[in-house]
């Protein structure tokens, strides 16, 4: 009998991975949840696992009908230092839900912890990794099939969680919410991608902050670090959904549009086909989404890329692809858009005409 | 005791109305549902409330949550000619839905439907009349609030399902999706108010097609029409949450990005903050949404609302009043986000230098 | 023989427009010798004429060379209550650098005069008046071949001017510098016509203040306005050269970029074909240009309306119809664009990526 | 005495540059001849020096006016392999005329030679210098100031033209046309500053391709190359007057809108003061434009710098600092405009809602 809370058979991560599968992550929660009323922008705490489940059970469904292989546990700022008392019920329930909807299919579920906001005031190492240990073992006890740690800033903090994450013998995964200027303390990407193989990190990569080419650039540095150390590392990428071409080292928060204006940036399903398959051309193969990830920006990665994977998601029922839907429309010129050099080449205009292209970052 | 599927005590459509209240719509189940997968385009059809009702009650609990004093039935297009015989279980289910949820709270249910697919090639009263009344019969039987007759291009037609909805004796809206230029056959707003006012609709309005300030246009030209006869109604807007000010007479079916490419002119909840502010004060007391409006944005409605209506929605628990959330940030430029005078201000960039700001319809 | 000042031979501007021939004007003296230094902003008046005569010379020069059948004396804001003392002198030397260069070919010159500073304080008809008839008495004296009253946005004011200039004996043109709004009296673009006409104006139109598009809207209402009263007239149009689509009433006085930061609004050769086309098939057959005309836009009319006028200007011996001249280029990709449909596709792009596309007009 | 053609008195250009003294080049002359009909675009040779002195004469004038220091002969593509017999007379025509205005000021006159035609094809040293020769012995002849090359997109060719320059014993000034990629070769902008100054050029630096922000970071580039080898030499800018962020390695000669679509990017007379500022905080000392740079550009950086010149340029009696001249405006919200705040800060609109910020180079 399988262990409780993990089904029978399912191919690890790493047997994905090594095996040359591709592995489609899961989108964004805490900006679709502030959208559908169950998350606070600001504090971006997680707390709607307990106070909303039946939201968050939704959220994961259509991630995982859109495509996505894992669903990671909702655990981002879960620990002590942000929730307080709150924090172990929040990741044991969060743990619940994700394995609940994983196991409908054969998705795994990611335990996830992100940078403490410790680390910019004192940089006590056995504090910091305490901190991550206590979420650890929750994510231990509901026997999450691998580990992410993600969006950090400092790549020493980094390496420290993955250091923690190794203690219990689970796959590591670890993404830096960093462009290609590096992290906070001016290490490259490549330095960054060297230390977290270093460390024992499995898959190495970038999570949120900036935007699909941006964040391409930064794999690529990744990438060539790895490669001119001769280390070896699966790669991993889960962006944004938003444009951010004009983002400083500081990414897509010190945009003037952040957090509740950040509309006209959202990426078109197009836009996410392009990134899914440049990121499969670099050699990406754990390909997701972070903030502004909707289920259907997760669909375009996984109909992109389903001549390689030889299936589509199940949301693909009610999704022609490159717009084929649209063929039986009683209009000629909208029948005229069912076909993907039309939607592959639209410059979808912003509806603004008083508002400009690009901002200047405030930092 | 209440009839079976209504709750006691509560105050009607017109009361509410009548007596002065600010009504707030729901927002746009065809594209939300798209994104989130569970809704084709193309066909735009409704057949979730039964292949996927977890996901349509979710949403309808997420509008309820953000402030929505009506919940429509998910019945767009529910009727015999585009749905066959998948019709009558789905307009079933559909108003079980939404009484299920809006009994939660105070809401009431509209039992809703549109422009048949007939009217364009053989403008045959009786056969179209006979359709509305397939679907109003479910409705009466599931003993909906009121009635919504939505997304009427041609007048006519308009009238037709107004006649018909009058025939129970339960309250009609009627709203139609035109611009300020008029229906498909060039009668003017002011004149299509007329006619359907003296087709005995209560409420009169717009609905879809066009952004928030595009149909502030057109209400006040309907407006005039009735106040110039000397009619009275109840004025209702539920306009696109995107902004389309390049559109032609056909709306944004015409627009190049639709439905695919749209995101860049999704409204921000500041925009809808200030559609809401002119509806009101042009004297309309029904203010929703339809494509494009997601929770937030209904939410945006009954917070800029919140001092007539003398409270918030629940699902300000997650929304500080005008970014104030941001207060407590460590990034100092962010915190200085945290007041109205930022959010209204913002004019917010598209992350896309490559694309236009307008576009020239299709059509 | 003839006059002293006046060549033999040359046909008139009734006789030309009588006979159907297109007469095309000339472009802008104030905003293309602001560019070049002899011209101070704010105060727009042209004491160039005698401070720099090469320079005025030089300009007409140009247009001259680029197609212009008419020359009209740099005069602008030259009356007496504008320049003083110096207003005699200036009107004189005006008279002269036209018509030196005019009668190297078969150029007529125009007497020029614009609104007085007197009329938004006191509209004191006879004063007024018999500032415009100081002016008239040097442009007979100078025989200048006819009169435009130009630059007016009171019709009254206009109509004062037409009766004023009427007393010679020669042909008056009067052209209003407002949009399809009216006049800041709300006389619409079509009375502003009928008015005129009445007046005995020959030549009847719009210059400055709107670009293209905008004024051949209220070109076509004047037109309608003659129309609907049995009036007939030759039409003129001398519009901006900058696109002005979010004008208000007053025009571009009014956009925030006038006068130092119009750059990104200037139009292009190929955006005057088209203006001069679609002026050309409302029945326009005067069509020059204003403020931002730069020689080589009164260029774009005579070369676009060449098979009309059976002729190219001479400064078309250095330019290659529709970019030809671009056919040898070495780069393939440049010769890929000498040819009509590139120029006439382009979307140009302003390189302004923090710049919006429309601004809000401060009036 | 001094030698004919040559003033008493002036100080030449390194003694200038050498005391501190900023220098203030002159603008573009083929593209300011083009829209004035004297040029024709493609060919870009300047026969106007025979065929309209005039209209050379008047834009050196204007020039001069605006605050230039030199006046640069109109000789660029003057050479055998471009105009065949005619060049002989051009490049001596082109010096009379820039001698003749220069000497009503303080000016200098450089003679001016670019990159040849025949370097792509075959690399003959020994043909290419001798083509040099050709020109230089007109400019020995006629005794200009110093030299300039310019418009050179390969280093080699660059130094050969500075080997032959210096066999005459005048300063010699080199500025290339790249971009921070460096030359058509990739040699870095550091690289080809270094070569050039070993070569023997004296003043060094970049011109034309590129708009002024781009073009400060060729010449950040380019200094660091010199500081880093441990040489000395003066630097120089004459960049283009258009926005060009999106020019790839090639320049603008491979952007979409070259030559016919530019408009839009053209720089404002404020865009100029910063870049005036900023090229001069950057030590560059001799300052001047090119494709794009008309008179009034000229001025602005006259402007800026005349705290540290000590004086205002002529044209400046046509020109309130700042905007200075509308405090007189009869509108209040024009006279509003007439303070440095205000420019500085607009970003101007475009007045082209269906264009975009940004094109795709084809190249």
């Amino acid at each position: 009998m399988a262990p409780a809370g993990g089904p029978r058979a399912k191919k690890g991560i790493l047997d994905r991975l090594d095996s040359g599968e591709l592995v489609v992550g899961d989108g964004g929660f805490l900006f679709s949840l502030e959208k559908r009323g169950f998350v606070k922008a600001g504090l971006w705490t997680p707390e709607a696992v307990v106070e909303h489940p039946s939201a968050v059970r939704q959220l994961h469904t259509e991630f995982l009908r859109a495509g996505a292989d894992v669903l990671q546990t909702f655990t981002f700022s879960a620990s002590e230092d942000k929730m307080e008392s709150k924090w172990e019920d929040v990741n044991a329930a969060a743990c619940d839900l994700a394995r609940e909807v994983a196991d409908r299919e054969d998705a795994l579920v990611a335990g996830c912890l992100c940078q403490t906001s410790l680390y910019k005031y004192h940089k006590d190492e056995t504090r910091i990794k305490n901190l991550f240990r206590l979420q650890l073992e929750v994510f231990v006890r509901k026997n999450v099939d691998f580990l992410i740690a993600e969006y950090f800033e400092h790549v020493e903090e980094a390496v420290w969680a993955v250091e923690v994450l190794r203690e219990v013998g689970k796959p590591v995964a670890a993404t830096m919410c960093i462009g290609p200027e590096g992290d906070m303390h001016d290490v490259t990407p490549g330095e960054c991608a060297v230390k977290l193989a270093r460390a024992g990190a499995n898959i190495i990569g970038v999570n949120c902050r900036f935007g699909p080419w941006t964040s391409l650039q930064t794999m690529k540095l990744m990438k060539k670090g790895l490669g001119d150390s001769g280390l070896q590392a699966h790669l991993m990428m889960q962006c944004l959904g938003f444009h951010t071409p004009d983002c400083g080292k500081g990414g897509f928060v010190d945009l003037p549009e952040y957090p509740f204006g950040l509309e006209p940036r959202v990426a078109t399903r197009w836009d996410i086909q392009k990134y899914a398959r440049e990121a499969y051309n670099l050699g990406v193969r754990y390909i997701g989404g972070c903030c502004g990830f909707e289920p259907y920006h997760i669909r375009a990665i996984a109909e992109e890329l389903a001549p390689e994977r030889g299936f589509l998601p199940p949301a693909s029922e009610k999704h022609g692809s490159w717009g084929s839907g649209l063929d039986m429309h009683t209009k000629p010129w909208i029948r005229a858009r069912a076909r993907r050099e039309y939607w592959e080449n639209l410059l979808p205009a912003s509806g603004r005409p008083f508002c400009p292209s690009l901002s200047k970052p405030d930092a």
